[in-house]
């Protein structure tokens, strides 16, 4: 249930507000600013809840039921785009989020060659894994912390931010250490109790869309997010499984559009994994930001050819260069900023 | 097997080649111009075949296998791109090529009116279907031959060229007698009798991709067109059927970078069938132009909720004009003109 | 809408009735017998009709909605199974259909050895295709009319009916003057103007669920087929177009249960093409035995390596004998006789 | 690689190669039994490693390659059915293992007469979920450990054994400690960090396939468990995604003939979760059954209606009853036992 404020009521009154449907047994969430507060009942509703009572309550204009199962995600709940900020970096505020970095942090160089790269095309946020979700138990599985050690070193002398991959619960507090944003990958959207232990750190969270995850079931995992308490979620299109065998995943970009209009929280497009093909990923990313994401995943690497994973579909510098240039003149067709 | 031709061959010689390479008993088919022509063997190759003979051949500078099963639709046989020349429009040269208008013919009024409003954003292709392929035999099933001669009128009135469905073998000479361009709808992308039969036809054909037709099957189809004689194919993603409900379809944008690099062959995207929902309409068209579609099908109607078909993904003639208006900034970001 | 007719309606009192309702602008077709008659209005309905006024008509017991698209082939509109007598061959009467021989004929001596190996068996349906919908224009295209007349012959020879597929509705009258049950393809499921032409035939059709068709969709094109007049249609699932890419397609045999409680017509599985593995063909067909198949459709060839099309699923007959054993076991545990 | 070796070795013979081998830096796995011993080299090749030199090594008979990337899971390293024995219940072994319970195990009391009920058919395993994996944060999250007391309390009654849901790492000791086989659900079959430990367990574990996991991702995910050393694994096909929305998921029944063709491992069938329709339960456990699957996993519940979860899904007793009865009719027929 959403119970929409009167513009004249003030922080207090709203509070009050809460903390009495508190006592009376909801969980009830603040959101939006003065002149227009909005209240989420996300638990304690059900078959016997008069909706006709909550009109009454004080301050209260309009009472209203979710339209979707998730709720603090939902536009309805916050219609203002939530716009997170990493030190001095903003994602989801009119600005394109550039990630850029190998697949794997591999050595110190790989990384610190990387950063270079990534840092002179006015890129601020690094990515690089370091603990891997390989499909084989037999294939290379990162250089784990020793890989977070290089990545901090390489991020802190080109002054840029991080991202990468969390696994499992038991890693967050190792990897938050080194890095600014915990990416949740594909394989995981669906794991519940990582999904709760996120909810309460305090990085920002970067969530990937699993294989055959709907719209709906990607919003629903970071509702885990945001109800555990970290508002800071982005949501990352990153490619479904289809039968289509010619590119490695199809990349669906109308989430793009559909995700905007269902949630307030960034969304940002990898156009790396989405088609596991380099030559495509110019072209899907230049689409990405025409279709309106908030930001791009890319892979890059000093030498592509010599990447320990995702080769294939790890783009080399000068084309990195060249992607750039191009996105320089799109998003700004699409009233979006480039650093 | 492809043949590539030295240079300083003329057309005369190359002529003769062919013929005795008929006359050997393989199917040659040439293209190219003067410095630079290749000649396909699209069939009578078998396991017997020595290659190195072919190098023997007079002219002959180099001899290559198909990378693919698709042989006249490949880049390999035709490097440069296809533009086909409709009366005054042309497609696949560089130009946006926007085909717009109702899903259904209903009536003169909605026909002159939907042209009225396509023609006014310098829109030169109208669409309208007059025999429409209902999932249900109790739907409308379209205004048959009045409907064309509807759609005919209200061309002519605006001077525009027109593209209307086939459905049937039966059915080529009497649309072909009102309509410019023959197009395939994707629940008969494998119809191969009536693919032959248009191959065979002399309007340019717009064969739409299967509801889950791999890449490699689109360009099999056409494939049975070009073998019949038939050089004017454009090819069009139109979404493709996966787990997602929300949309109607999936929308493939990596389809369009994907064919671009496989074939000479003009390729279009149609938003409308491809997400199903208005909205999505305008984001995803900009993203296909960004992606490198040499043109776009949108699905437009003076008053989308009085529709027949498809009234969902109709978009009305205010948002068609801002997507226009949209298109003509982001079509020179990536170099593609648009009238 | 469905009138439940009252128990002591004599056969004209329904039919009076139907006139009157025909006349009254519906169309209305009658099912059942004497004591459980029912009528389907399938078109004139609109939202001004009163559902009211059908309960005051005489003879009328009941009035109810159908509860999906679909109405000839609904359950609720003929609650007895539909059984297809072809010559003393019946389908969908508690016998199992057994539909064996070569994917193409390729010889007089490949179709009479195959139907001798079929019969052996005491198999009654002998398969052959003569119009091949092959992927590929270059690929072997069938032996078209003369493949025909090989099948009739040693169909003749061992007392066996025939099916093979129909392209398209030109080749219908030729087809049917050899062939007793007309085969449409997967890629034709959606081929409107095809469904209505068998619709007015006078053979059995066998239709084949499209490679991403929905339950609903496929029902839906058999409605085509009803509502031209041709009642003795049965329903095959193949496989669907999935991720998966092990096996040529994924064998849905859920289809077999789901589709039995949605309607009343024949229901088979094509083990074959359901995953394309000679060596899955056996246990898939048991098991789709076990789910309550009314028949199989398998690909059997004298000699499997040699076939000119899909070898790679087709059995040997002594795989083929092997799997007929295991099937006359399985087949009584859920009640089905077996030849 | 694997070295078959030769039949007069004896295991001191294998044994000394075996370390020999490691001390040359492979990671070597021994399998089989006196007279058909191989050796799986599953870790340290690289392209300079000379596969002749391995024929020179004492007692190889023959070496190969693996045909594909899962190796311990491979028949070709253990050609002998894997034989899972939990207490007194043997799972792979030529009888039917039938999993049986509800979803969620909602009270002692709701456990207990699912206790009852399945005890009552002859089946030996109980199911039911302690921890809840939900789509929704809103959901019924479980009864966590108080569920688990409950469960081993109703097991012990009716001499049953038990499996049950690990979410995470962090909960493996604790379910453990009550529960015999601890089930890896759809949505964690590629959370590598949990599968590498249960690779440490001493339980026997049970890998559901994922929503769209192909068959070699899920035999990769069982390689993680066996190679940390847990050679007790067994695989559960329960429907994957595909874009039919008439039923939860599609029962991929063609996975069991295929992965008791690529491994050794046990494989079940669960027809609740694969269709998530009651009516469909008991078809397609019988087809599951003529398949080959080694047993299934069917929720049933004493209310059905009333259940917490999964109620659309869960037969009732009376049901249940029936389901077991043709069971016993079909198992026998394909040459399974059931108790």
């Amino acid at each position: 249930m959403i119970l929409t404020i009167k513009k004249n009521a003030s922080i207090e009154d709203v509070e009050r507000l809460v903390e009495k449907l508190q006592w009376m047994g909801f969980e009830a969430r603040l959101s939006g600013e003065e002149g227009s507060y909005t209240i989420a009942l996300i638990k304690g509703i059900d078959s016997l809840t008069a909706i006709e009572q909550f009109k009454r309550l004080p301050h209260v204009e309009e009472v209203s039921e979710f339209k979707h199962p998730f709720k603090l995600a939902a536009k309805e709940f916050k219609p203002q785009k939530t716009v997170i900020k990493v030190k001095d970096v903003t994602i989801g505020g009119g600005t394109l989020a550039v990630m850029a970095g190998p697949c794997s942090i591999e050595s110190k160089e790989q990384i610190l060659e990387s950063a270079r790269i990534v840092a002179e095309e006015g890129v601020k946020i690094l990515r690089g894994g370091a603990f891997k979700p390989r499909t084989s138990p037999y294939a290379f599985q990162g250089l784990e912390e020793k890989g977070l050690q290089y990545m901090r070193e390489a991020a802190e002398k080109y002054n840029l931010i991080t991202i990468s991959e969390v696994m499992d619960g038991d890693q967050i507090d190792l990897i938050a250490d080194y890095v600014d944003i915990l990416q949740i990958g594909a394989r995981n959207m669906q794991n519940f109790t990582l999904l709760k232990k996120l909810g309460k750190c305090e990085r920002a969270i970067f969530l990937k869309r699993g294989l055959s995850a709907t719209y709906k079931d990607l919003l629903m995992s970071a509702e885990y997010i945001l109800d555990k308490g970290n508002p800071n979620v982005m949501l990352c299109e990153r490619g479904i499984r289809t039968y289509e065998t010619y590119s490695r995943n199809t990349l669906d970009l109308a989430a793009i559009p559909i995700l905007q209009d269902l949630t307030h929280l960034p969304i940002i497009a990898d156009p790396s994994h989405g088609t596991g093909i380099r030559k495509m990923v110019p072209p899907m990313a230049r689409a990405a930001v025409a279709a309106g994401a908030d930001g791009i995943m890319v892979e890059v690497h000093p030498e592509p050819d010599k990447a320990l994973s995702d080769k294939e579909q790890t783009i080399s510098p000068a084309t990195f260069k060249e992607m750039m240039r191009t996105l320089r003149v799109i998003a700004p067709a699409v009233g979006i900023q480039l650093n």
